[in-house]
């Protein structure tokens, strides 16, 4: 297949669904053939893995800064661009992004309050041109979100994140900036009310896959 | 001590002598009543040094795009200069700084061909004004530093990291970049002619310093 793949985030904050959501689009996407590429950031390679640990993991001897946290994401960024999403892509498969640069105007721009100017500046350096041609955000009030999250990490027995650590006002500021990315680009985010039934967040977003689907055939 | 320390940036490629000259420097300050900050890129503080290994460690598995490489870099540097370097500066210290931006121009930018115009952006993200007040260049041949790194790795017995493994006709870039930007900007780049015999590198290094310490006082 010589035509290029579609590029697809999925956003949200932490306990919206974008894990079980995103295994339905992809089993949805491979039933009708076409090849999927589903990853994650920050990560998707071995090498932008490893960035990730320093960008998750603990760091009370030495707090990361904002700049260097900013930094980090976009070196992951540039890793998994150029070793697994820009060749996906290039072959045909689609690529399906757990959180992509949507979510570092939300976390380090809207949420740390970090300076937007630098992310666009970073966002040019890294990517070009390559924006997602769809990202579909999953949007829920902060109560019912963050309840999924404790119920997941009391069912895992997990440790929160760097992230996940952060307090109600971090979240609140957070799903705010991800609205304010939604408002300014209609025409590729699609906000999808996930505070929903299961059954009807799946049929919105399968009928906006339709129609990127039929356009891409 | 109000008044802001100064900030000085040892350069040049592997085996030319930064160590053994950076501790004649650090003495001879410390012995004026000097307070040093004597520190390294990448690296320089436990979170910076977590970015280091990332740069310098195996990656056989996914190796580091360029871009990712040049991130990284300036992580490390963000962390460093919000951790250490702008706080002892600010205190009164001298910060002397086994590399810094002037290695990424010359690695990044002449031995691996990045984009010059990409290095200064980063350069400006993450530093705003901050550059060294003096930068010593220690340069030689490349025939002599690469038979120094040679005789060290044999008495050491280590491997050679990740710019270490680099051939010939990268480092004779690397030196041809530090040499450009020294003659780009003479008042701030003083060339070391490292070859000679070390009592009489020691001694233009120890006379500029003089002149800085005057004009510091």
């Amino acid at each position: 297949m010589s035509r290029r793949g579609r590029f697809i985030t999925l956003e949200g904050g932490e306990g919206v669904g974008k894990t079980t959501n995103g295994a339905l689009i992809r089993a949805w996407l491979e039933a009708r053939g076409i090849e999927v590429v589903a990853t994650r950031e920050p990560g998707g390679t071995p090498g932008a893995e490893r960035i990730r640990e320093l960008l998750l993991g603990a760091d009370g001897d030495d707090p990361l800064c904002d700049d260097a946290e900013l930094l980090l994401v976009f070196a992951a960024r540039a890793q998994h661009l150029a070793r697994k999403i820009r060749p996906a892509l290039e072959r045909g498969a689609w690529v399906l992004c757990d959180r992509f640069t949507d979510a570092t105007y939300a976390y380090q721009g809207a949420g740390r309050g970090g300076d937007i100017a630098q992310i666009a500046t970073l966002e040019r350096l890294v990517q070009g041109e390559l924006r997602p041609d769809l990202t579909l955000l999953l949007d829920m009030p902060l109560a019912a979100s963050q309840a999924r999250l404790a119920s997941r990490l009391a069912a895992q027995g997990g440790e929160r994140d760097r992230f996940e650590q952060e307090r109600g006002a971090f979240f609140e500021r957070v799903r705010r900036g991800y609205l304010a990315r939604a408002e300014a680009e209609p025409g590729r985010i699609t906000v999808i009310d996930a505070a929903r039934p299961l059954e009807r967040v799946q049929a919105d977003i399968l009928a906006r896959l339709e129609t990127e689907v039929a356009a891409w055939r």
